[in-house]
């Protein structure tokens, strides 16, 4: 009886090959899914159907993630204001986690004998893979062609020529990925330490260049509406921004990190809306947050978002961050005001009922009622306290 | 016997104000300082001596205090990446600290009786003020009229008016304070939550739109040269690379802070060199430094300048702190590519012989002979040990 | 009219003298509240209650806050391991926090004009009142007249004694302070940082040599039972514990620590059952939880534990940390052995369902089928890898 | 031509197979060396010798390696007060790494082309050994029988009987690992949660019930004396200190900790010089550093110990964090006074001229001329300000 598996399918070279080569060498019944995390078209999902059943998969299924994959992820990122070496968004690591937890979820549901990917073995996104699948796998087998072949481009367009398959493979200049959260740009440039990439290599094109300002609204923590309209998802909301800041070619970046495997790497991105949200967001936190509840956000988001990035998604403490991260949201709610122009955009301001600054108890540089100057001068002596007999001790030392 | 008193001057009316004051109702020797940590030109300068000793001061002195502000803080700042809230380069706070340092020292030295600032009760520079009389003044007395009189703006000019001070003490619409690290831009709109600050509140205007690229030559973590150039001191490359930037009017941004008295605060700067210094560092850090070192840097960095914004640069934790950081600096040294642009620079790349990234190891994304596809599994199987324990235990016990 | 006056009333020297003082003197209308913690008797309240009248106090009520000090608290330091220089559980500091807090609402339930407090301008409480009734107590006056007038011992009791109060007031030779998570003891030895507290200082005496061993029931982090047998309250199960305990001497220590105004202070404690209740806690969580849970814990309950020391209770940040520390204890359930001994105490080991350690998945140290060496082999190459590269660079530049 | 092959030796049953095993069956000319970090008498060591030649060595090397294990590593788990778990002063993983490290260095030193070592697959050794070789060993080729063939002790022992060694290879009930930091004591009881060690299965027994008081010299953090006796070398210091504190059975515990493979584990130890002398130096800390410094020295030192458990010794980041730590120390002298007791210690106290406490300064609880009851006030009223305003802000929300 042949192996029934299910393969995380995304119509490339390397998952047609696998469709392909397991069916035929290894006996596989190959149940082809792709998981939308906000990158593809009706179109081009229908393209991918069409090749799925072409190569010989039993099966071909799309499912939808892109609201899951809010719910449980990105809304803690833009909590955490999550961004890696303060620049990147997450916009590949986070989006493959769910759709390896889509693939295993599906495995189980249907049924599988095994699970198959078609990452290399060179990057992080076999880890992700694994990962997820040993631990939710119940002991599913893992099937990896790709990385277990070791072969080139070449070889496998010319095993799938010789089984009639003829689409053409030509490799793009850059290997593109696109999600809800952004999307990755890498190839030439990115392979070096010292070249940007150039304005060409991104897909979206300055195209808008008068300013415009936008107001997001929040509503603890999440980005509900834009200019006063709301929606039915958060996840319908990013996509409005999106829609409407990249004409702007806004949110490009490099960004140089480590990988799983501990060597570093280099990719380019675009994400404007995953930018401007958390940017925004943060900026109404300083409004509405204590000093306090930032340092330990800070703290718990940076880590949120290295253990994401790391494949480690379903280690129990991720949880515990992420009621951490939403009990500090209570308050998080207003709106605030962003000038979009091109290649940039300007913070202007917020306005929210939890505002912390112009509460009327006081405002800085004013003098008030709330205290005196003689209050300061006590509250600096008791504050100095240590620092001063610290200071005493030492030059008392250093006399003798 | 009249005190003899060291005062922070600054040639605005509040010290101006001191001079008089003290000198008239309280038989005051008023020895006026103005420490220089870059904001001041020569010309600026000597019309601040004219008018302190107009004013009635028995000596005036300029203490140069740039070098040594770089040398035992601007450094710190540069190695910890110190950014407050992740935007504010703290222009304004550090060097206030430096200000106190100097005065003290030359209070000490000429054996003052008294030391005198000019802040009034409601915001941090008091506190930096007072910290650093305290802990290093020897009992010193520190005499704050401002403060203490509470008086208005009004009262100031007309009390200077009666003892034959007429200067002109018109208010500007915004208050500017300049130094090496960046200039801070406070009042009207910044008083609000909701609103930026026009373009012409900025001290420096765009002058230059055609994009230009510098390289920064960072040494052991500092910047000793631009475009291949070296200078004698880190603080003229500062200095120079301000002078390339501030035509394009980069570095704006408005900073939503905790101040030292708890409240909010918010205020608009602009610091180019500041700015493109710290970024350009980071990058050449993401490729020079492993993980770990960036994390404990960020942990410490943000501790460092929370530190130092709150008055705190004498506890003795912050050296500790500067040894960590430049411990950690004996490899950051490359160039760094930068493209200046109008109100924006970007991070082209990095060359650096201890790039942990072109090492000729093996590269991101290819396959390489430094570890086999098998490895990485077994990578990943142990690395999910413990989650998938957890899991089992848990499952186990659903089922139950 | 009088001022209705709430006095934080402890029936010692210094509230006594603020009932008849503030009663003579200011025209005060006093009602006199003593909060139990877990520190008195009946019979002593009862003499309070007594002593409170004679003094001349409008009212004396007592509020039983033990629960809620457990509810709000006491859970939460346990759930955090909280002990102050790996030592200490904030007996006291806690519970003064908490008698502020019970004093501050029963003064807003009464319509009281003011509250009052006996603390000295010295030490450590005067802020813990002062900052809980600044908080909450909407511009309530707060009188303190033992800080203000700085008296005497000998002044107070001869205030007293004019007014015919003729208590005998001896101070005993430590001051003790008992409440249900710990018994303080300062004086003499505490005074000077080389001598220890004689054995004849701590309130309890050992009593029983034999060791016994008491199993603890946690649930969800909490105590909720000894030898099997459970309690309404989690505050029974921990007096139970005490009683068990105590006989043993168990549970004594010196805290050396940090005072929220800057200096240092030794006191002497003896804490039974705190201390086995966190130490038995802990073994339970090493057991439970992964190794990020704890590392985030430990993080976050020092945190915890410093602010609740330093009176920073209502600190939002607090609530967050208590959301946290409360969402971590889901699987902290099963038993815990703990065998007593004259002065001390060893933890035997624990028996849980969500044991991750013998878990039927892997023993350590013994082969198994969950991984191979090959695995393990594997992992350690890509764990390896940037440290190898940076060896790699940094020894390529040493040669060159 | 045969491999020339160090072997890390011990002259156990695994590592005298591996003598054996390599030579006959892989033609292996073995340098058998076995690293001392205080774990192995002269006489022991003399056995191992003759040993290793009776099994086929071409030659056998001990590496006295206590005093660079001092001064590279035990002197920081001192400043950094490392104990895992808060228990237990990694006795055990720490000389592993410099067992590595001296085998590996010997290894280079004589153009080995192969380094071998006897752990199996099952525990944490095998990543120590294989860390350190990977990452220093210039692709030297790691033998590990143990771990590849998966052997029972039976098997082992037959092949070496077949090859006429016939040692008495029994297996102690208690596998037990001495060095200068602790000896470990493992088997039985420990493999399960919830049974304690009997008091048979530690090395050392009671034998002296008579109190005595130690004082401790401390010097920059390091101890240098004994009861005002100094030493040639801290770790002369640490072994005298052993034979006064082990007649008293000090410093048994049961560590439960997570290993570096994922899985948790649980091993008894002893360990009375490293636990007194770690407590007694951090009780010194509390005395002459600041709040600050200890709250980073902790998290700084937390780590430390992980990384070096979990085999990251090399990672630079730990050459940095040795650099803070030993930064911290420069007050960090005088003497503590140690009481020692059948199996338990007092930190009675301390003395020492940079003691924070009893400066002259102040005295914690007794009003002083250094601040005011009213600078406490003010100190109060600004540190609650951000509370108070949270607090006013969100009531106006709740009447709203």
């Amino acid at each position: 009886m042949s192996k029934k598996v299910v393969l995380a399918y995304s119509g490339g070279l390397d998952t047609s090959f696998c469709v392909k080569y397991l069916t035929v060498e290894h006996d596989c019944e190959i149940h082809a899914v792709t998981v939308n995390t906000g990158g593809f078209t009706q179109a081009e999902l229908a393209t991918m159907e069409e090749k799925a059943y072409a190569l010989g998969a039993k099966s071909f299924a799309v499912v939808d993630a892109i609201r899951e994959y809010y719910d449980e992820c990105i809304r803690y990122m833009v909590f955490g204001n999550v961004l890696r070496g303060g620049v990147y968004p997450l916009s590949v690591s986070a989006e493959r986690m769910f759709q390896a937890l889509s693939i295993i979820r599906y495995a189980n549901n249907i049924g599988a004998t095994a699970v198959a990917h078609g990452s290399t073995g060179a990057g992080n996104d076999q880890v992700r893979f694994d990962l997820v699948f040993n631990t939710l796998g119940n002991n599913l087998e893992i099937i990896t062609p790709i990385r277990d072949l070791r072969l080139s481009r070449q070889a496998e367009i010319e095993y799938l020529a010789k089984h009639g398959v003829e689409y053409s493979w030509e490799k793009a200049q850059y290997s593109i990925n696109k999600g809800i959260w952004g999307t990755s740009v890498g190839g030439k440039e990115t392979l070096t330490s010292h070249e940007a990439l150039p304005d060409a290599a991104y897909p979206s094109q300055l195209k808008k260049t008068d300013p415009s300002v936008v107001t997001l609204n929040f509503e603890k923590g999440e980005l509900v509406g834009i200019n006063g309209e709301t929606f039915e998802h958060p996840s319908v909301a990013i996509q409005k921004l999106e829609s409407l800041a990249t004409p702007y070619a806004i949110g490009r970046d490099i960004h140089v990190g480590d990988t799983i495997i501990g060597i570093k790497g280099r990719v380019g991105f675009e994400a404007a809306a995953a930018l401007i949200t958390i940017k925004a967001h943060q900026l109404l936190e300083k409004h509405t947050l204590t000093k306090w509840q930032m340092y330990w956000k800070e703290q718990l988001g940076t880590w949120y978002g290295m253990f994401l990035h790391e494949a480690q998604f379903l280690e129990p403490v991720m949880r515990n961050i992420e009621t951490f991260l939403s009990d500090t949201q209570v308050n998080v709610t207003g709106e605030v005001f962003v000038k979009l122009m091109p290649y940039r955009f300007e913070l202007q301001g917020i306005k929210s009922e939890f505002d912390l600054m112009n509460s009327g108890f006081g405002t800085y540089g004013e003098m008030n009622n709330a205290w005196s100057g003689d209050d300061v001068k006590g509250f600096t002596k008791i504050l100095g306290n240590q620092t001063k007999i610290w200071q005493f001790v030492n030059q008392k030392k250093e006399e003798a």
